[in-house]
């Protein structure tokens, strides 16, 4: 750096990354600092226009510390998962120069410069849906443009699994695979990419999110709980998930919907039976999650093959992949039907993401939802409506991995002086 | 019989047969007509008093049909289940005399004698507690007093096994296990007493029955599919449940308390854990039975040990065993702060059984039930009430096995007649 340290440039990047959704599902570490799984996963990406993080990583020798805002407030970044990314991306920091701004930054100047870090999720952190893998993932992601890092994507999942598991798979569009890996050191702990967003580009995703009033466990301590307590979680790691992982890359492969949906369906319930055989056990799905389920379960068995896969996290939310358009139109018919918005609601916050389905749905207002009819396999006991039990639904769809987003109007940290 | 035949006797017999529950799980069969376990499981017998079948068996020579009441409701005895029991009791039935009457019927007899059958549930069905076991207790040792069965009980239990599983615990009174057996024909899946209810006479147990508008799986349908579909089932049944099985018998022996709850607990949760990794996924626990189940957890963790153990079968009915009085009367306290019944319900119909503990909770009327205050154990977020969505309580305790009725006025059916 030498003769630019005293003046007061600001170099900073900004990026998008997406979040993603298990379909073989990652509960248990066998090393919880590394953050090592005790079984592969599969996931899915969602389209980054309806649920990713944006973050904007800058540097400047006028910083004092590294800095950190989420949603706009100041967070400490004093964690151990962000310090061990940091420490991680850092020891593999690149030189940057920049003529035009008059910035020569080598190798070694990374351990003493500064980082400000602000970042931003374009869906509602309540929604409970995974905003610590995309947000982890941006945050390599950035930093590895930023810093200018030679390493590949491979390398840059195992830096964002050591802020969050998960992260590891929104390093990636499409189908994602994350290897648990056998080396203590997790070198070996990575992720890759199955198959891009446009191998299979009919399916659609509906998430109805879930009202809740519960707390409930965070996923960290959730899942060393099972690990200490579960008496089956280590057999199903070591029995049943290998085979589940063969025959989900294979319908993925082949874009077989009936083994994709059986195979996510039984993740799904496997993984909260685990949590069940946890002491204390873990509540994670409550009414409106059963409730959903059973209407996807009926569905299915009224058209005798599977028409919507289901799968749930550490959250009563869950996430729906309908098969193809006309599927995901159906399948809104029924959940607006059974849990319609409380009254006064607009369109607009009781649909969110992609809406040009309801097109499909044949909704054009709210009258519409109240006028829908209770779907045929539906038996008199359980043509229920639970009235506000589903806040709102997103529509989306499987879509691309981390991208870098050159308009600096994107930016959520002001370009002069490095602060939100 | 011969001369007698003419003539219009009615011999009758009444007897009592309380229900139970089970603290390690019976959830699998291996031969689905003779209702034969994948598991040995372990219970323990209810207060007769409280919740109990009493059923009136009678036969006589102006019969014309096999004919069955429940409730005071006509039923078909055409079933499997009731043909097997009928068929296996008769294939024991022995020589029965009674000068007074002129009855004398022959072992043979009982080939072509029919029966009237009446039975009573002294508990309310709707409170889905297992009354299949009581019932057919209650029916096998009724009839084989009637026809003089000179079995020992452990054979009674393997002819009720073969009516309801469940049902083969219920001969016994106070802490009950039932030998899943090796034999094809079942000859060694029978159950034995472990230890009377004078053995742990301590122990209370409460029953919030939890209002429910959703219709269950039948445990039959239930076990079925798990059996069929569950990837974890087989293990459990082979690895998880011997060990606790040894763990439980040794817990009872020692009347240690802190055992006992671990073991019921790890029971509950793991069944339902079961239940969740069948497809279509089993439901039996609702939000209510969680924040039941939440409550008694949060409070067993701020005391350090176990003061209360929970359990609950193929419904959303949570069993509470408390430790001893003093511990019953400060987990009602706490139940009735977080589940308060509707308005204008009286105390008479909020609390059942042995109401004699309301006194030392310190209630003696519904407004007192109003004035409790939180637990010291509950945070402000979870200090929540949930009007109505406990109906009632039960409040009962460890009880002695099935035994006759001698009185008349007891019976089901008029002595005469043999009608209702």
């Amino acid at each position: 750096m030498g003769d630019e340290e005293s003046k007061k440039w600001v170099l900073m990047v900004t990026a998008q990354a997406p979040t993603n959704m298990s379909v073989i599902k990652y509960w248990g570490k066998r090393d919880e600092t590394l953050i090592l799984p005790i079984n592969d996963s599969i996931s899915v990406t969602f389209d980054l226009q309806h649920l990713s993080t944006i973050t904007t990583v800058s540097v400047s020798p006028t910083f004092l510390h590294d800095r950190l805002w989420l949603n706009g407030k100041e967070f400490s970044l004093s964690g151990d998962k962000y310090q061990r990314c940091l420490k991680e991306i850092r020891s593999c920091a690149g030189d940057v120069e920049d003529e035009k701004k008059g910035i020569k930054i080598t190798k070694k100047d990374w351990e003493n410069l500064h980082l400000h870090i602000a970042s931003y999720n374009n869906f509602p952190t309540a929604a409970g849906l995974a905003s610590s893998a995309s947000g982890f993932a941006c945050l390599v992601f950035a930093l590895a443009k930023l810093m200018n890092l030679k390493e590949d994507n491979g390398k840059l999942s195992a830096i964002a699994r050591q802020g969050s598991g998960s992260a590891c798979r929104s390093l990636y569009g499409g189908f994602v695979k994350w290897f648990m890996g056998k080396n203590d050191d997790g070198s070996d702990s990575f992720a890759v990419q199955l198959a891009d967003e446009k191998h299979w580009d009919d399916l659609l995703i509906v998430i109805p999110v879930v009202s809740s009033r519960q707390k409930e466990t965070s996923s960290t301590r959730g899942m060393r709980e099972s690990v200490e307590t579960s008496t089956l979680i280590q057999y199903r790691a070591k029995e049943v998930v290998p085979k589940r992982i063969v025959e989900m890359e294979e319908a993925i492969k082949n874009r077989d919907f009936q083994s994709f949906a059986r195979l996510t369906c039984a993740e799904s319930n496997q993984f909260h039976a685990v949590c069940l055989d946890t002491s204390p056990p873990l509540f994670y799905m409550n009414d409106t999650s059963h409730r959903i389920i059973t209407c996807v379960e009926n569905w299915n068995h009224s058209e005798g093959s599977p028409q919507v896969a289901y799968t749930c996290d550490a959250g009563p939310n869950v996430v729906l992949f309908a098969q193809n358009r006309k599927v995901a139109a159906l399948l809104l018919q029924r959940l607006f039907f059974h849990f319609p918005p409380h009254p006064d609601t607009d369109l607009k916050s009781y649909v969110l993401g992609d809406t040009s389905i309801l097109q499909d749905v044949g909704i054009q207002d709210m009258k519409d939802v109240e006028a829908l009819s209770p779907p045929p396999e539906t038996k008199d006991d359980i043509a229920q409506k639970y009235k506000g039990d589903v806040s709102y639904f997103i529509c989306t769809r499987p879509g691309k991995g981390p991208v870098l987003l050159s308009d600096e109007g994107q930016a959520l940290l002001n370009p002069e002086t490095g602060l939100p």
